[in-house]
């Protein structure tokens, strides 16, 4: 491997780097298994003599130590190019929509994105103050639900803008998320795990959803009120 | 500040020496303020002179670096003693219990206590092999819960023999959550990320409940699962 090679991949660890290049890279047996299992294209799969699965360039040990994120490397690296998918026009009117409103913390992207798949949620809409969808942290939470689910980043306020279809707040006061009718076209929005939905979002809702706390905790965390929200959306369709 | 005392709170950061000790260490402006406004008693509290909330111990700067586990130390460090609390003879039998089966991932059972405390749930048991209560990570992802809901460490397979209220696993093939009766007692038994329920724990289920899956991941995180249950739990009791 090339000096500027082992440069660039090291690189790819830092956003900056991954948004200039158009390029991001994901390491680790499972993860990358998982999104080859899914067909995800990568265009580079760097594999040490231990990588059983499929690659297009073995790698030393040494020059994977080189290139890890990890304190111990993993055998495999993929690298796959940035795909921005814009919203088509109307498509938030039909099916089901998930958005992200600033929700920062990776794990909990990753996490709503399995989720999403695990439900059959048509897309996911992410602010750009999110996570960033490309960070190992991301991909590796999605186990390989990065590559099933349609994602678009977006200005949630520009996005929701003359939307037909209800526009649904996850709010701490909000209507009794248990009473939510049936819907086959729906927007639903998670807020930042700190500061919940923001101004241009909250403009935009048709209502907020609660859902009921019957102990003492302040919150819940932003991937779990996702799912227990999806979990009613689907509840309510039969 | 003594050296002996340094070398004690940096041992805290290891479960065999909390284990020998009895005690534990969270550190943290946000959660240790959480901790103390939920009147969590602790033993000793070392703040820099930048902690505002209320300390028995005032450390500088350099020592706090010393003892933190962070690569950038926070201004508070509180140590607390290890409280182990027994099941009661019948505890199980009244109200509603959740059962974490080897949650590995701390961040896993941080977060389920949060859940817990959010619906009111009465106790959390957690199998040995689950992720340790009192470390950092726990501490921190179940966010002030950790004072609130009650814990008990036991042996799922002794614990659940003889338990005359109905015990629920969490698992990919089982009945529909949707379906769940109103049921004011009961034990909801969540399983390991990556191996699902012991045969131990298996041997005592009354039955499985499946979340209803429309897409195509493979499971969901086990936060997200409790989660989800217990949503339709205090939903079917109304």
């Amino acid at each position: 491997m090339t000096r500027a090679e082992l440069q660039l991949l090291r690189s790819l660890r830092d956003k900056k780097h991954r948004e200039e290049l158009g390029l991001y890279a994901v390491e680790g047996e499972k993860i990358v298994a998982e999104l080859q299992a899914a067909g995800h294209p990568f265009e580079k799969v760097y594999g040490t003599e231990d990588w059983t699965g499929g690659k297009t360039h073995e790698i030393g040990a040494p020059d994977m130590a080189r290139v890890s994120h990890f304190p111990t490397p993993s055998s495999v690296l993929a690298v796959g190019r940035i795909r921005r998918d814009a919203l088509a026009k109307g498509e938030l009117e039909r099916g089901l929509t998930l958005a992200l409103d600033g929700v920062q913390d990776p794990g909990n992207v990753g996490t709503i994105l399995r989720i999403a798949d695990w439900f059959g949620i048509d897309r996911v809409l992410l602010s750009p103050s999110c996570a960033d969808l490309h960070s190992q942290k991301v991909l590796q939470a999605s186990m390989g639900s990065f590559a099933r689910v349609r994602t678009i980043i977006a200005d949630l306020g520009d996005a929701l803008a003359g939307v037909g279809a209800p526009i649904i707040g996850c709010a701490l006061e909000g209507r009794d998320v248990h009473g939510l009718p049936a819907m086959s076209d729906a927007v639903v929005v998670i807020g930042s795990e700190g500061r919940g939905l923001s101004d241009e979002v909250r403009a935009r809702l048709s209502y907020s959803v609660t859902i009921p706390r019957l102990g003492s905790a302040e919150s819940l965390n932003a991937a779990v009120a996702a799912a227990v929200v999806c979990d009613n959306l689907r509840r309510a369709l039969g």
